[in-house]
């Protein structure tokens, strides 16, 4: 049967949550990568090194092959000893949330603050911008505005960002799972090459908004930011297609009990770690690209991040398998989908 | 108390279901309305005179001041003899679903025939249509093409409609539940002055897709055609305001019990019947507009399907409620909201 063999991926987005979630879904994200970006929107968020440390406490035990990397929630108050504190903790980002955008993100920036970053006054998300910049740490982004249109915060957020990585020349930004034309042509502006990257998900490489209510309303489907128009799901294409150097996988998995999801008011977020190589095997494969898989899902974050490639490899069999309708309470990503690619699990 | 009175709604576009569903909406729709326009898209269809004369049957009894108007599934097996048939049986529309485009609509209008009718080929539905123009039956259309973008299929209809208007220059015609300024506009087009008239929800006149998925993910606000952007909703408040004579309320009150909606593929519809005269009454004291309340309720659909003016009259007090949390099994519209109006129950 034909297999493939390549680097373990490194998602430099994935959600892992907390207690008994955790513990149900580390496994998934330990099967098939080398290294992992963790984000810190847990509840109570990762916004203090104290709580940092509970957590990789935490979630140490769970990995064995794959390297947590982490990071910790910007906020309004986060100091230079806090970031100089991060830093000893091993955090590769910080993470800035627009106030209220999303998931457990109350407590974010305001928009007042981030409107005025750069602005010439004494901000405090000023000083712990050029203290990010001091000391090597990427700024990684929810790139959405709150208070605009949902189909036009992302675009919304470009504004700020540009300001932001004008007034901070050395500041590396990573502007989280694109979704419109627009995100991923900013990523592609030559005065930011080296310094901004762009993740991208595996959901937002197939779904469109059809996918989430142009026929039954699909909560397994919705996440933040929303997939957008078939054109906007064809730019993040040309990117990987063009084997962007700046541009990689960041799965932005992010379990939500299946309760959570289908009630009167559905929580965001696509769980596609039980099915996260196979859907890329499939989805690189229909657009002849499979040779560009490792650059998308690992190279590429390498080198942006300075972190050493890994050694570990996973193998992918051609095998048509039928996904789980559910994974440890969570309706995975093309649940009950028949996929043609399936990882070998080492032995 | 402040009360006011006018004449009892014509909600020109009502899915009252069948069976125990029936006999608990009903009641809704019987309190504040002189005459209701009842959609056809039960499950089996309305789409033989024996299966409408079972409903007509069936439905009658709930009502007492509110006149059933009936309407019959336009499909592409419809004959003559079964228009002649409908019209005997007192429908007012026929009601063109293009296939698979909303609830209950398999079996609807193909686009393959849809994008024939009027160039010059016999085509059974263009026999229909004009048999509808024979006995002044009005031409109801769920205005979405399938097979677009969710949020392009509304203005992607209007092409075919402009062109079975200019083939059929007799027909009337309704275009249901607009959502979009383009359907507006079209709705103003001077060429179609007197025989195109468009319903307006309720919840069309409130809602953008921010409240389906601008925060957390709302079923109870999902629908068909989906609420748009905040420009569509502000060019359907300008024809309203403007008292244009052919615009006129169709709730789509679209009941769906609760587990049909808090799902894994959620039914689109949102069930306003419970709250109907209360809503309007708020939207339209928002926009300092309640003297122009009765032509959109009732006056300009009854001249334009030709009905006689109503004696019934209904009264609304200001007054604070708070919305029930559930009716019948179904989330109603605004479920769990203080509303400020409320319909005097006649003793």
């Amino acid at each position: 049967m034909e297999e493939i063999r390549i680097p373990a991926l490194l998602d430099a987005h994935v959600h892992l949550r907390q207690g008994r979630l955790l513990t149900a879904v580390a496994p998934y994200t330990e099967r098939c990568c080398s290294a992992a970006v963790l984000m810190p929107n847990t509840d109570p968020p990762l916004d203090t090194p104290e709580r940092l440390e509970a957590y990789q406490a935490e979630v140490r035990g769970h990995f064995k092959h794959c390297q947590p990397l982490w990071t910790f929630k910007l906020t309004e108050k986060t100091s230079l000893a806090d970031v100089v504190h991060f830093k000893k903790l091993g955090c590769v980002a910080a993470k800035l949330y627009p106030e209220g955008v999303t998931t457990n993100s109350a407590g974010g920036i305001s928009l007042d603050v981030l409107g005025n970053v750069g602005k010439g006054r004494d901000m405090p998300l000023d000083r712990t911008l050029q203290s990010l910049c001091d000391y090597s740490i990427v700024l990684s982004c929810h790139g959405e505005l709150p208070g605009l249109f949902c189909l036009d915060r992302e675009a919304g957020f470009l504004y700020h960002l540009g300001r932001i990585m004008h007034r901070f020349a050395a500041l590396r930004v990573v502007l989280e799972h694109i979704s419109t034309r627009k995100a991923a042509e900013f990523v592609t502006l030559r005065g930011y090459a080296n310094r901004l990257a762009a993740t991208i998900t595996a959901h937002h490489l197939l779904l469109t908004l059809d996918d989430v209510l142009g026929d039954k309303l699909a909560p397994h489907h919705f996440c933040k930011p929303v997939a957008k128009r078939p054109d906007d799901r064809e730019a993040l294409w040309e990117l990987v297609l063009q084997g962007h150097p700046n541009v990689f996988l960041g799965s932005d998995s992010a379990p939500h009990l299946r309760g959570d999801k289908e009630c009167a008011a559905g929580c965001a977020g696509v769980f596609t770690a039980p099915v996260l190589p196979e859907v890329l095997f499939e989805l690189f494969e229909q657009r002849q690209a499979l040779d560009l898989i490792p650059r998308f899902t690992s190279q590429n974050a390498q080198r942006f991040y300075g972190l050493t490639p890994s050694e570990r490899t996973i193998t992918v069999l051609r095998h048509g398998w039928t996904v789980p309708k559910e994974c440890a309470g969570v309706v995975p990503f093309r649940s009950g989908d028949v996929l043609s690619w399936r990882l070998v699990t080492p032995a």
